[in-house]
């Protein structure tokens, strides 16, 4: 996380986090809605791209901070609970973790309104594919949603579906391969996945 | 996280989370005391070191699997609350603090036993470092204490000195600066800290 990098720069000006905020993995962040006091904690995460939950369109505001600092928004229209509830699709579910997996827009922050529901799910359905056990999954899933732990962001994670994400997981695992020579190149969705031959050096 | 690296090895093995547990910063891990049910979770972490914050003796059982996996231990003995509680010594949360910034400790697992009130307190001394405000502060403090938010955790938090820290955060800074011909080499500690002037590439 650039904070630290950045903790000169920042000297007696604090940095206020959105609520619920938390690393989920290597350029991976989670929140609830950013608002304009929490635009130097943004700026310090170095992000590159905005996963958004909702339906609602974004405040004027917060897009023009995005286009200032290359940020790239990706909006997943996901309606929040109603009743009685209607499922989670999981196309959109899916569509997002692609653009979750994906190192090329990495660091990345995944938020909805209260950064407890719809960013849970997302994150519910990370950790099965990283193979997290169920209470695990859970564990962290009512951390952030507090007592309101919701029967269908429950079902969406418990029925969604690893496999089909696997061919996509594979370009966020070259970015743990190493670097220097032997690094693997940049893969994404669905090419074909070749280790590439060590290279002589020349002398 | 080296999980999604390892989802495909560990196909219908399902990885058991220490309870707490959650990532702090890249190659930086907070949880409560890891069991052996945990064991397989640790390894796809890919650990190099553990902060352990008590002062009781580790089971043998696990630092067996530490010395196997090349784990070090770096054990910091402070007291759980007593009645009526006394401070946490300083001396010991900065000398936890030097080793947790230093990258060539990296990844690393802070735990205590329950992962709440004395890794909560390691962490929110970081967290003032990195410049985050107070409530920020804690938000996060309280979300892995639960209830449980403790008078001496918030003095120590509050009234701990940054500064001599700053040094040795200008180590972990030096993984954010980039790889390649232009990365910076390592520091440690009270190294002095020069920016290497660009070397000319030889053709």
């Amino acid at each position: 996380m650039c904070l630290i990098m950045k903790a000169d720069d920042h000297d007696g000006c604090v940095l206020v986090a959105p609520q619920n905020f938390a690393m989920v993995e290597n350029g991976i962040y989670r929140s609830s809605f950013p608002k304009p006091e929490h635009f130097g904690f943004l700026t310090a995460l170095n992000l590159r791209s905005i996963i958004y939950l909702c339906p609602e369109p974004y405040p004027e505001e917060s897009l023009k901070f995005y286009e200032a600092n290359n940020i790239k928004l990706f909006q997943f229209a996901i309606e929040s609970q109603k009743d009685p509830p209607t499922p989670i699709p999981e196309d959109t579910v899916m569509a997002a973790l692609r653009v979750l997996v994906d190192v090329r827009n990495h660091p990345i922050l995944i938020h909805c309104k209260a950064g407890k529901h719809r960013t849970g799910c997302l994150v519910g359905c990370l950790r099965k594919v990283q193979n997290w056990c169920w209470s695990s999954v859970l564990e962290e899933y009512q951390k952030y949603a507090g007592l309101k732990c919701r029967q269908r962001d429950m079902k969406c994670i418990e029925t969604f579906d690893t496999v089909s994400l696997r061919q996509c997981l594979l370009s966020i695992m070259y970015r743990y391969l190493g670097y220097g020579p032997n690094r693997k190149r940049l893969l994404y969705g669905e090419e074909n996945v070749q280790t590439p031959k060590p290279q002589a050096t020349k002398v």
